[in-house]
Formats: structure tokens, C-alpha cells, sequence
């Protein structure tokens, strides 16, 4: 792990990364040394800078720590973490402030092969997303909504948890995007005001138009999803992974466009 | 700083504090080397403990490193900061886990004398509470809304600044709770859906209830405080703090009855 670019175990413990999750992160695949969807983790990460006021980190030195943590890597997954850096008791902010960054490699999940070959089930999560349009679609480190409905089961049969929202709208996965296809054309939740914007739900919804293929990013109930033709998750570990199943309701697999996951694939 | 119960300013980078916002804190007042209100402060632990699905803290540990830290120390602040401790890459909590607990102090805050003598000044933040019937009252270590709440602005003439929900309910303080009083009545938001339950809250409301003033947990709106004859905000460090002033509206002081505020500065 690299603190600041250099060899360390520990942080300070008056990070309020630490106090009260002030900061940011991002999750990316490393293929052969390099991370991937590089520029797509950086435009969501400046995101998230914006909102959260924080200044800007240095893009070509955060890559060239990132290139020589990962070097040599065969498959692997690269956790950026960015926080506001130390500063007193309190929420108020310093200013200004003297944020930390912190590069971890971490070993390539198992993904079980029959997620892809023979779908996933589902399960539906009684923890709910709560609603903020100003923290929306970023990734934050307030994450225990998600820790907290990825706490719900155990059982290694279902492979995710859908997470609606106060409104019975379905946002997405406890750690993962949401598409449904019907009747040709693809759907996907509205994240203005919960959720967080994936790299590789953007990656979809860019490669669907190149397509033809149209894409509603919409308000979507269970009822939206029982409709449904089929269903796929996206994360930028997964990729796209079909839905065998939630609750009652099995789905055909297969009717993912073979284009869009190769143009995925390629990608990721 | 104590880690654990050991000196230390560090941590490890691989908490899930740090990573998810996966813990808890209180903030206790100290004084003469006491923490005040711990009973209380740590039955809000335990229903975030319980909420989290963490395993209890040892409660005797806890004061008696507590206890240690705040020998000598005529007045000051005492953070306690639970966490579920390390855990790997990904939201689901390690089971079993090994929480780890911090415990700093901290010089007291100045708090201007007149904010008791004259009243504090309130802003309306534009940043809202989002709503989690499953994390309301609990103290978890996910604050980026009162961060960015209390970023928004540097007036040192204000003191607080007011935080609504989505639906302009008004919820509390960025970093306090809320009263109003009228018609004889006194009135605080309910926090069944957002916001925390402070300790001070809790006792003004049971201190109420010995002085046979009437209290309403109650849906309160801009318009609810405007109408108010006087408004006040309570946290650990605060006490009873009178509002003078919340937008063009000034407020009359001194209604706060003395017996009110007497038995609250006698428990804190």
C-alpha cells in the first residue's frame, strides 16, 4: 500500500477519511500492470472533488504511483482512496486542507464462471438507499447503507442484493448497475438522487447508442424488473453479468447483444 | 490517543472505518476528568452497536481507558470512536470481526460567551439530511452531509447552521439539536428518519417532562420556527444554547425556562 506515494501500513488517526468518511474512492481492474478504465475512474473521481470541495489531485502523478504499485500484476484490483487529510475535531473542514491519497492492490476476486455462463440470482435487500441529489452518483466513502444490506445474507447462491429506495424505485446492486432489456430497447435507474455512476454502467450506455440500441435511464420498479426480458449488473470487476434470477421471476439468458459485451469486454 | 487501550497515532490503513464510514462515535463532554452523560452516550453506542451488528464494547474497558486519558484534565473532549476494525477489499463486514476503539482528547471549544448571554445566529444549509429510518439517531461515522453542511459557509457571526430534509421538514443542527417554544409548549423533530439523537436532546426532553412542561416529538417546518416564541439548540459541549436570530426572524430570549436550564447545566 502507498500513502502519499510511499510504503505504509497506517494513517493518521486524525484522517477524517477516518472521522467522518470525508473523502473518496475508486475501484479499478488491473490487466497486465495497467489499471483499466482509467480515464473513466479520474472523471468520476473529479466529480466527487467538485462536491466534496476538495482540490484537485494530480492526475499524472496519482497514475504513475498507480503504473508502479501494479507493475507486473497479471489480474488484479487497484482501490484509490482519497480524503481530505487530517484537521481537528469537528465537521468543519480546514482550510486549507492537505488531502491523502492511498493505493492498494488487492487479488482478483473469485467470480464464479457460472455467474456468466448461467446468470445470477438476486435477492432483494430490506436495507434502502436514502435520497441526497448532492451526493448522488459520486463514491464516497459514506458506504454503510451498502455494508449494511451486503450484511443481509450469506448465502453463496445469491451473487447480489438489489437496493431500492425510499420510494420502492429500484437504484441497483450493493455494489453493482442495473440494466434490464425489454421489448429492444435497454433500461437502466436514474442515480440523480441515489446510487453511484458506474464506469462501466457509463461504458454500457455509451456502447448501446453506438448500437442503435436505445437506452432509458429511468425510474425503475420490481414490477419494471419482473417485466423484464432479461437482466444484467455491471461493475468494473464483473463487467456485464446476466440475471438468472429474482425472487420468483427466472430470466433468459442470452439476450444480452452479443456486440455490447464484446465492446464491454474489449474495454474492460 | 488511545488505540486500543495503547498510546498510538496511528492506524491501519486497512480499517473499515476509514474505507466504508463502518463504525461509530460520541463526543462526551469532560470535566474535572469525568466524562459526563456516559450512561447515556453509551446506550446511543450500543443502539448503534446493535444497528450494525457489531458486538458490544466492554463498557468497564471503555471507562476505565476513558477515565485514563482524562485524569487531570480540568475540562475538555473526549472522542470515542468505534469501528468493525480491518476487514478486506469489498462492503461485506468480516465475520467474526475485531472492532477497534479510539479514544482522543481534545482541548474545549470556544464558545463565545454571548451565545449564551445574546443568542446564536441560525442559517438555513442548502444541504439536506437524506432519509434512513435503519441509521436515524445513530451516531455512524457517514457525515458528509453536516461536513459539507458546515462548509457552506465561514461567517464566524453565525453559529449554526439549520439542515431540512427533502420533504422541508427541519431536522436539527449541523452539529446540534433543536427546541422551540410556543404557547407553553416545547417542541423538537422527530428523528425517526434522519438526523441524530443527541444526549442533551434526550435529557431536555425527560427534564421537561419532571417540570411538567409539555413536549412535542413532532414534523416541524421553516414556518413551525418563525411562529415559535423562542427557539433553542442543545449538544454535548453546548448545553442549552438560545437562538437569537434565524433569517429575518429574531426571537425573544430568556423564555427558556431557568428550571430547564438549570437541571440541564446540573447534568452537564
Amino acid at each position: 500500500m502507498l500513502l502519499n506515494g510511499i510504503p505504509n501500513d497506517n494513517i493518521p488517526l486524525t484522517d477524517r477519511g477516518l472521522h467522518y468518511g470525508d473523502g473518496l474512492f475508486e475501484t479499478l481492474a488491473v490487466v497486465k500492470g495497467r489499471p483499466q478504465l482509467w480515464d473513466r475512474h479520474m472523471a468520476r473521481l473529479a466529480r466527487g472533488e467538485a462536491a466534496l470541495h476538495l482540490p484537485s489531485m494530480d492526475r499524472s502523478r496519482l497514475l504513475l504511483e498507480a503504473e508502479s504499485l501494479c507493475e507486473g500484476c497479471e489480474q488484479g484490483v487497484l482501490k484509490i482512496l482519497v480524503t481530505r487529510g487530517s484537521g481537528g475535531r469537528g465537521y468543519r473542514p480546514p482550510v486549507p486542507c492537505d488531502p491523502r491519497r492511498i493505493l492498494s492492490l488487492h487479488p482478483w476476486p473469485e467470480i464464479p464462471a457460472t455467474w456468466y455462463s448461467d446468470g445470477i440470482r438476486l435477492r432483494v435487500c430490506d436495507m434502502r438507499w436514502s435520497r441526497n441529489p448532492k451526493l448522488a452518483g459520486l463514491k464516497h466513502l459514506n458506504r454503510l447503507e451498502q455494508v449494511l444490506a451486503r450484511q443481509e445474507w450469506d448465502d453463496p447462491g445469491i451473487g447480489e442484493g438489489l437496493m431500492l429506495d425510499e420510494f420502492n424505485s429500484v437504484i441497483s446492486g450493493t455494489q453493482s448497475n442495473l440494466f434490464l432489456l425489454r421489448s429492444g430497447r435497454l433500461q437502466t435507474p436514474d442515480l440523480s438522487y441515489s446510487g453511484i455512476a458506474g464506469t462501466v454502467r457509463e461504458l454500457v450506455i455509451e456502447c448501446a447508442a453506438g448500437l442503435d440500441l436505445p437506452v432509458d435511464i429511468t425510474t425503475l420498479t420490481l414490477d419494471d424488473l419482473m417485466a423484464a426480458d432479461s437482466l444484467f449488473m455491471t461493475n468494473s470487476l464483473w463487467g456485464v453479468c446476466p440475471v438468472s434470477r429474482l425472487a420468483d421471476t427466472d430470466y433468459a439468458l442470452g439476450q444480452i447483444p452479443t456486440r455490447l459485451r464484446e465492446a464491454v469486454a474489449a474495454a474492460v
